[in-house]
């Protein structure tokens, strides 16, 4: 691993400042601002009980998610989606993914016939938006589940958080693997990773790209020893911030 | 005037605490978290150089903005417009009313040929959020024009800031004219008027509504009072965040 | 007030010729032909039993508009918003002030749940479509309301209608206010304002907009004063029009 | 041929009462509000300097149309397709139908590099709107000719033109051919048929389709014969229409 | 009619070569992949139990279709409508005049409360595209209704379909009329005519449509003699591929 | 690696018969029909010059893909996205995946400023599409550059092909790792995986996601173990189809 230091001061192998504002907003039954450097994510948890008709009768829940970038999050304003009357594919991937990871952890027996929609919007955006917005909506996902079982829509037995999930990105970049880029270390990446992974270290979802160069086994390896690095520190973050309590 | 306290302790003439939060983005030209109460409006101004084609060779400049709720800044989670793929009849109406109004305080000469882009994205909701991305806006569109002045792409001498702008809800409620309202009072009121005011104390806007009873002029008198002191005190809030420089 | 003639040869306080084709549509329950000089809008009025979804179960009916303009019913021919695939921004404001406008003389309760729609389609513009529109639409609702209760799907001695409704457009020209602007009027006014009011002389919306130079409370108040007088005139149209019977 | 009176009183081979408004719009370059019985319908023609992008630089012209159905045109109240966000798959389909029946009498290179775009808003329908707005398109496209060589868009001595056009619907009821068919008819028909003809008496566009039973050789030539004769007397009321001078 | 043979060596009253793959798809309840030459339409017919609401209650079943065109099924490639977010005139009529072909040759109320969508997909075109989809969409349908009845969601007894149905297009091509035209053909013809017609001959849907000069009575005659002629041998081919047992 | 058979008798690092029918189409200029087992997808790259307008003057080409399924190719029919105006998540997220991975094997400096569109439309699926569409594409690929060569669109000494690309999806069932899931294995799958890789065996993507349980670190190197396997396989396939001349 290089011992070589990034543009903003990092080693290869560190993260940049997390900062999770737990309970943020006064609307939502959870809700998390998170920051990985200046990259800014809004996520909020709205439960509802009920289902959608299609999981109606099973005595399951259902958690989605979709993910929205603020028009000027961007260093360039991009156009709003509502505006384009559709949502571009990028879009929908990162809401998919989401919602993917999330189900993952969440025991929809325990859950019940209930819903809980999480929101990511991205309020200023610099390099992983999308791990920084799985990190934190697992946050407001998991206050949302304690305050349906406070308001009993769940059973107090039950425990719907199978495991806690955190997000990163990992990338190779002049041939070096690289933990949690910036914007201007993803642009430069010849292959960009992002890697979800649960509390006990287990895989979700593993998705890499070769931006420039195709990658071998060995480069493979080397991005997921840091990703389970990195996702181990944002899982001791997450839990510091939820509390003995959770 | 009413004596009596409202339910948040104001009396009938008094606003809600009214924070700016001036430069929240690291992106843009100008920005503002601007809050009344609980109402929190992120804006920001994207400067550009060029005008729209229809705008094209007059020497003049524009001016627009765009307006979005996230959908759980209120209290029930709305459906995002994006998703709907359509923008809503208030939406287009609450863009096109905050982009008018700052429109009367710009000289679009003095701007040349360069647009500036407002977007008003609500964070969270809690009445007033049409008069509260006025009043932010204004502080973002006062910070992109003097960002524009220092990279000289407006001349040094120009000043395409006319005059400041501000804006405030007033309402009747039990037949009390009551000023800024906030969402319980809304929903309650009888009349509601959004009234947008130049620092100079002129009207810009004056959009009034019977949305219970209709209303005589001697009402009408009273809430045009109302707002210009709202506003008043608004454009004194500005101009202490904005500094002398400005 | 001045007393020169305008291009038309109106006085600053004079309505341009009105005609109202009472009954134009052989298949509405309600619908009038308007003219405001060479402004012509077709307003229908259809009942239908039941009420929308959100309304359901509370003994209340509900009253909706829509707005549109023919492509070619402009100087200059626009695309249709049925090929554009989407409604403009100044459509829906229209639409929604339209309705707004003629639920604030309809009593919910007496209406019963039944619901009318109201439709206004401009078959030719020249300034003051909106006001025209809700002038014409009164009628139109009117007629489709006594309709309702000769075919007893509203009891005989229930009235759902308030008071009437009228609505005059009023601006500032050249430093002079004027009564109901035509469309080149409209263009060369500083500030321009809808104003729509009852038969008893209450307003239910006043919408003032400083085009060029905002204004000041003495020309707000003058304005106020032409849209009374213009609108009272409206209003005995629209009595010999429905005649005693209604 | 059944000399049976139909419910209004026609023999099979008589076309309701037609009535040609020419030039009902103060706007429009030609237009025509032509009436076939109730069946009422606006159709106005736009005249524009220049050719779409895919036209440009052959030194022809271009002849469009759109239909469009107001939505209280019939019965039941219809949805807006601009509401719907998207136009059926009927009203393409007529309108396509329209501009491709007036570019068969139209000489795209005398017209030269212009634009012709005809709107025919359907006011109100009992049957025939489709046959009405072809025969009131005519009317509408012969004006803006002539406007467009008096302005001396096009030359003095071109003539566009090459022949009138109308178009009338036949039909089996019941076994009998009948001719111009009312909505009721046209609901009952077991074959319906809408022919468009030249001046000249050739054949546009013969659309056939059996709504009920197939039809046979011998029923198809009677409907042809039917149509020959109604466009026939619909092509002498355009001349009387017109007048000489066209 | 003309010995003068065509560029593919056709004479002008000769079929290009048919071929139809029955039963092509795994996956449909009927299918068939049918070429016209170069032509391949690709159809399947989807049976379930079932109506759309608008026909419940009334014992009686449905039949409709929708055709589409891969985007480099032609010699340019053209954007997908599902890019574009909308379906363009041509799909909807061509979509409209399969579903309506087919119901004229299904008793419905034999089919009972089931629906059957036909899904017609050109993979290659080569011009006919719609009259091979509706030739081929016919084995599909058929094959269809021997399943259901196979499966007893239709009764052994009951026969939904009345006739057979195949289509061919016919056009004049420099003053000769030609059977089935290839691309090259259609574009060079003065007139297009798309005929229907049932296995006892019997008319459903007649389209002649004057793309060049209009065309007269005896042009008209000879057209449809080309059509019913060319129309039968494709009966023949149906039914041999159908086998004695439909 | 298990022994037992799987449904359809293959070994678990075993691939459905692979077919590839290269040159289907007699418009594309390139095409390929490829078949793994049941699921069969049409590709076609289509050649244009130029580019579009955001990679103009950088004498670099572009490579992108669109990916969709026809209605009936699986077994409950969808409805087309054309039809629902928008496009699904997972329809954008396979385009952007097949177009990337593309993207990976060609230089684009080579390809000079030219366009190829590759279409992937699946005529029938058994799981599995996704990777399938991407080994078809390279083959249509490949021919559509020869093509271009030879019509010396690209200079004969440029090679834009800088490796060969296939793609097979693995997945573990019941605990066990296997290759190439069809449908009926792809449902029961508790982690599925699909992985693009060049003909000289690196990684292009690797995209793995827990459906069911999380996995760990043996199993995704298990994973990736048989993925190598079953690319390689599939690129001996493409080698032998595309010949020696490529």
């Amino acid at each position: 691993m290089p011992n070589d230091l990034r543009k903003d001061g990092r080693t290869a192998s560190q993260l940049r400042p997390i900062t999770i504002e737990r309970g943020w907003s006064d609307q939502a039954e959870g809700s998390a601002l998170i920051s990985f450097g200046k990259t800014r994510v809004l996520c909020t948890a709205s439960f509802t009980n009920g289902v959608p008709r299609w999981k109606q009768g099973k005595g399951q829940g259902w958690v989605t998610a979709e993910y929205s970038m603020l028009p000027r999050s961007t260093n360039d304003r991009m156009d709003r989606e509502a505006v384009k009357g559709k949502i571009g594919g990028r879009t929908h991937e990162i809401s998919r993914l989401i919602g993917r990871s999330l189900r993952a952890v969440v025991d929809m027996k325990a859950l019940g016939e209930n819903t809980i929609v999480i929101d990511c919007d991205v309020l200023q955006a610099d390099g992983g938006t999308r791990t920084a917005a799985i990190t934190g909506a697992y946050v407001a996902l998991a206050d949302a589940i304690e305050w349906a079982r406070t308001k009993k829509f769940i059973g107090q037995k039950s425990q719907p958080l199978i495991d806690s999930l955190s997000a990163v990105s990992v990338g190779i970049i002049d041939g070096a693997p690289m933990l949690d880029l910036a914007y201007v270390e993803d642009v430069r990446a010849e292959t960009d990773m992002n890697v979800v992974v649960t509390g006990r270290g287990l895989f979700v979802e593993v998705q890499g790209t070769a931006e420039g160069a195709p990658f071998d086994r060995a480069e493979l390896d080397a991005l997921l020893d840091l990703a389970l690095a990195g996702t181990a520190e944002l899982a001791e973050i997450q839990a510091t911030v939820l509390g003995p309590g959770e």
